[in-house]
């Protein structure tokens, strides 16, 4: 499956007073790397939404574990597999990489979700085989 | 004109590695304050979309101007003005006092907007005169 | 085990375009919450830092679940419980509740450290059997 | 006086349910081009908080004029320059820019400050021509 790579350098404002980053920002970043994986496979979110009529991919289930801190100033790789496809639902995994170190492990079980015919609510939309086609590649 | 207070804990991840609030979280509690003023004046924000139609009140200027750090496990309270009505835009200032200390003060110039007719962009939206008149009150 | 309870008023810059929840500021609230519970023990993060000489609780290992989608303006509450205490590690359950329904479950592993003796890192703390008592009450 | 520039791409959990930048981010990313100025320049402020001893340099007063908003997928340029020094406090001014139209303006006075001798306060630390010396430049 493709992978994709995003470099983010640690922001003063992203650590907390232990000079470590403040944990919520793992997974803000986590979500702009799903964001970016679809850009990389060439379905960038403003399209998918456009084309598609869908109104995103909300998380259903999310999870990290932390294996080494960073701080301001460090340099992270996060790298990016959309690992299982289901009928609405994906997996997603990110691996934040200080040099060699794997340093965070996120997970993501996210669904596709249009709004509901007639109204309101929302509803899962059954991702299109060429979607999926577009993550079958291998490293980017 | 009427004046809300709020009262705000200071949270960990609120503060960065000089253990102060990271300065772009009082513009964050600012705009919830502005919010919750509309609260106060008996039209909270959802209500005032859903009934006049509008998007929203994006900000066009703003400032804040800082005395005292806060830290974390700190407890503030922000009050609220609205000490000036235009057309479409009004003004707002907050004061963040801890205890007698006014430690933060925020400026906000406003616009209330909607959809525009026909289409994509956004207009400015005149400010309904009963709209105006529920912040004529005193100290809430 | 002792719980402990938090309301949140969920403000417009919380929500996403999609107009829910942007997720990440779930764990922030959790992360929040974790502090108050430790406040409601009786024990507030900034004295169990000046007390205990510990820096803080990092996490180690955190996961959300996703059951129903919160919006602005809407009033939450945060149900948090330590269900279990490590030597130095504890774990974390929190239940976000719209009225009667589990909107969001979150939970979290923890470790106690402390800077290390003569020098840069960190090491883990073993939780003091006292503070440990502090959380064997029951709701708060 | 040197001018740095930094390309953001605008994140999805960056914007509010209107689906456009909540405003409290622009801070976010003034403070990281400020950090990234003095890295443009040659010190990085983790290496000025090493070597000259300070804490950081705290914002005494900022403010931001809104021109044109921004969604989310929108790429953005801020250009950086510190446009005056006094003995301790120095200003900064940010242009944001979405291709050639100035989309936010950003204005920062700071200062640099150290723990005060013998204990718990903060002092200002009069800035060292050395490190004015390196804003002298032009553009980078």
């Amino acid at each position: 499956m493709l992978t994709s790579r995003r470099t983010i350098v640690i922001d003063w404002g992203d650590c907390d007073p232990a000079d470590i980053v403040f944990y919520p920002n793992y997974f803000r970043w986590f979500d702009a790397s799903t964001a970016a994986h679809f850009a990389a496979a060439g379905l960038p979110k403003p399209r998918l939404i456009a084309e598609y009529g869908v109104v995103g991919f909300p998380m259903v289930d999310t999870r990290a574990r932390f294996h080494v801190p960073s701080k301001h100033g460090d340099e992270v790789v996060i790298e990016t597999t959309i690992t299982e496809f289901g009928r609405s639902s994906f997996t997603v995994e990110h691996r934040l990489m200080r040099g060699e170190t794997l340093a965070v492990e996120g997970f993501e079980k996210r669904v596709l979700v249009a709004k509901s015919v007639g109204g309101g609510g929302l509803r899962s939309f059954a991702i299109p085989e060429e979607v999926k086609a577009l993550f079958s590649g291998d490293m980017v």
